[in-house]
């Protein structure tokens, strides 16, 4: 065969992509379900943009901007304009809400679930692709919806399997730490600006390298373990260290109700106009959260908490699993499963005009595997029920028949279509996860009759049963019935 | 703010990409779970392959070797290897068997649904990103996979809900023309050369050109309507005649039972070894079809259909939807809606070895227009159910604890999140489609009750009723009940 002579090329996905199949991926789509539903009954509405924007469109979403592009997936199209791979799934609806602004309601609300690319070093658990859900309100400027994004949260985790207690909503404002900055003897240390967003991305990294990795970024700098070199941000002493003193106090505060923590910051920090208006906005959020009666065990206010990207203006939500996960040295909290904020400049540049807007995004293969520690995972795929034997090749026509009568019956079920004999097709059945196996032998054929082999009772038996001698037979895991009545019989079974 | 000052960036989605919302994309979704039932019924598993993928393992895939990368959105990795877009979700599947053989089941059968992509001129209606719903069946040489994959096209075509009689399957075999081009005195015309491929690429034209576009095509070649000039296969005369012959015969034979056909074909056309090989295995898979009860409603055989991708080595099935449709000039059929065939040689460059495979494609978008054409069109959005109008800015807390309260007994609910009057709210429920609007305002409060605006009744009397003055009254649309049983009577009216 002329194609078999062509050079054979290695079969391989790239890195840092991933098949899914069987359960993992019969989990995924549940997951996906779960959290959806949880999002309509808040009555948001379902969206699907494209997996590819212009990538001068998505350039301000991009968490790094002083590298543009740097962790994007970005090629040439046909007339040569920049396009990229979606980043998130909030590029996409930015772009979206801008270009129809004037048909939308107002506020928009939507989810999206999806995956999203970054084109970055792939390594062990470290994926290129992987799958979102987001919901995001757009043109609200009042408390409810960040509020709203918080319990909302809180319910889409519930609502997976997460017990109430292994989960807690993080709560902050960005303004809060804007505040503490503002306070600080820096040049030009206004939000928004570079060392402001130098100092927040260096208090982002506390729930990973603690308080002495945030100490040495928020200075000269950082060498990791592999020897790589972080570049700090410069800061003196003094103002290293009044950072530190307050995400020492929100490190120790989390236990406190909200009511209490915000009192306390109020009475240990310093206020300015921005650390007030901080206050006074999670005062609102919090009181809608208390009349809606989500406790403390499931949102809490914690300082600390900043959130990586920087078009974060306002409040701030971090969804943690709080159970202890094993690892070679130690027990560490299994951490983030997704994030969010306001955002009320980010439309701006494709608007003309400001949007004020808030989103929460859950991180989809995180939470499978925190499901999977906890055993807790429960997407199981459609379970093949029937496997049809092929007795005799001459005799497929009526194999596949009763296959077909099985289907018409809402039976999941199939001829086995490979040529191997009997051993061949029992090894194929199981190998499937297969729950019947079908004989339509000459002694069934002469009596009118059919076998159902159930495999599962076979299997169980051989482990269990004494008498193997029974199981071999087939008596415990067979019967022989006739062919007007199988598929009653198979209905009895399953 | 300095955000605003930043050049303003065109929010446009690039071309030949779509946003899908509402009904739309709940019907995209209705389609996908319809199908994927029918593929699961027949015991097909689910699988999900990445969107990228290494560009010289999908190579091979491609519909026009002549131009790799053609029609590919294609761009270099991180580490300078090409990576592609998926261009179909077969070669993502070849590369997954290919990698994953020993483990899996043989035969292995898959289906999957996703996003494909084209990178070709886009125009009204030429999508870039479309959605592909495939099953396939790895590592079976026999008759059974090819008939299966027939009927369980018919099925979930029909499990989306166009009517017996408004599709039909349409079977043939590859190896009959190949046959009838063996026959002609051409040099180097067998299976897979490129003059075989030239001539099947013309033919496959047949539907959208007619006879005289093929004639041309075969001879020196064709001029379209822009003006744009196809080169053509440049056969002679007397080749020409006889594959037009043939075809002639195609397209009169529709009409013909399965089995008439064949006999038809073996009696009218000079035989060779692969022709004849190709009435043997159209029989085999016919005679599997007549037993369980498909048809000529649903599968014919029709010896015109090629299909154009060069991968196929035997059987070709296409699923036609045959019900008119009005252009600006003609009535015409509405046509393909998907297809598939055998390709026992795809993998070969990936495996090393032969695994011979047929699979099918469903073309969502395709369908879901013609489904929308018919007013068949079933997916409906989730409908929101109660928007709670803010009276009181004041009040907002008690407010979102009626929605919560909703939420809780599974009711779609939200509280207005904007900032605008009574009149802005009721044009946002409007606007929303909600079903219900709660309104609790001073009256209500002072005697512990709630009014329930039913929007759906307000709609529908405001054009029907005669008395406008009760409709505006109100008295039609709405009622006032006490807080502690509203949810039951919400739950009455929906």
């Amino acid at each position: 065969m002329s194609s078999e002579k062509k050079k054979k090329i290695k079969p391989q996905r790239p890195r840092g992509f991933e098949d899914l199949s069987g359960n993992d991926l019969a989990e995924l789509n549940r997951l996906r379900n779960s959290i959806q539903k949880t999002y309509g009954l808040y009555g948001f509405d379902a969206l699907e943009t494209g997996i590819i924007e212009y990538s001068d469109v998505i350039g301000s979403f991009l968490p790094d901007q002083d590298r543009p592009n740097e962790g994007v997936f970005s090629f040439q199209d046909d007339d040569n304009k920049w396009v990229s791979l979606r980043y998130d799934l909030t590029s996409g609806l930015a772009r979206y809400v801008a270009e129809n602004y004037d048909s939308l309601p107002k506020p928009f609300r939507r989810y999206q679930s999806g995956w999203v690319f970054r084109n970055e070093k792939p390594g062990p658990g470290r994926f290129r692709q992987f799958f979102q859900i987001d919901a995001d309100t757009i043109g609200s400027e009042n408390a409810l919806s960040d509020a709203e994004m918080c319990m909302m949260f809180a319910d889409a985790i519930e609502s997976t399997g997460v017990d109430r207690g292994d989960y807690v909503i993080r709560l902050n404002n960005r303004k809060i730490l804007d505040g503490i900055i503002d306070s600080l003897d820096i040049a030009g240390n206004k939000s928004g600006s570079d060392i402001n967003l130098a100092i927040m991305r260096s208090i982002d990294k506390l729930d990973r390298l603690g308080l002495e990795g945030v100490q040495k970024l928020l200075g000269d700098g950082r060498k990791d373990e592999s020897g790589d070199f972080t570049k700090g941000a410069g800061l003196d002493n003094s103002s290293i260290k009044k950072i530190l003193l307050f995400l020492e106090y929100g490190i120790n505060s989390k236990h406190l109700s909200r009511k209490k923590s915000l009192e306390n910051l109020s009475n240990q920090f310093d206020s300015n106009a921005i650390f007030s208006e901080a206050i006074d906005e999670l005062d609102q959020i919090s009181s809608i959260i208390d009349v809606a009666g989500y406790d403390e065990k499931r949102i809490i206010i914690d300082p600390s908490v900043v959130r990586g990207l920087g078009y974060y203006t306002g409040p701030v939500y971090e969804a943690d699993l709080t159970f202890n996960i094993e690892t070679d040295s130690s027990l560490e909290k299994f951490g983030s499963v997704g994030g969010g904020g306001r955002y009320d400049d980010l439309i701006t540049r494709l608007k003309g005009a400001r949007v004020p807007s808030t989103g929460i995004s859950v991180g989809v293969s995180r939470l499978s595997s925190a499901l999977k520690y906890l055993k807790k995972q429960n997407g199981n795929k459609e379970q093949l029920t029937v496997v049809v034997l092929i007795m005799d090749k001459e005799k497929r026509s009526l194999y596949y028949k009763i296959a077909s009568q099985l289907r018409e019956a809402g039976i999941p079920s199939e001829c086995y279509a490979g040529d191997g004999g009997m051993k061949a097709q029992l090894k194929y059945a199981d190998k499937r996860e297969a729950r019947i196996a079908l004989i339509l032998g000459e002694d069934e054929e002469a009596s009118n009759s059919i076998t159902i082999k159930d495999l599962m009772i076979g299997k169980e038996a051989s482990g269990e049963i004494s008498d193997n001698e029974e199981w071999r037979s087939g008596k415990v895991s067979q019967k022989t019935v006739s062919l007007d009545n199988f598929i009653s019989e198979i209905k009895s079974l399953i």
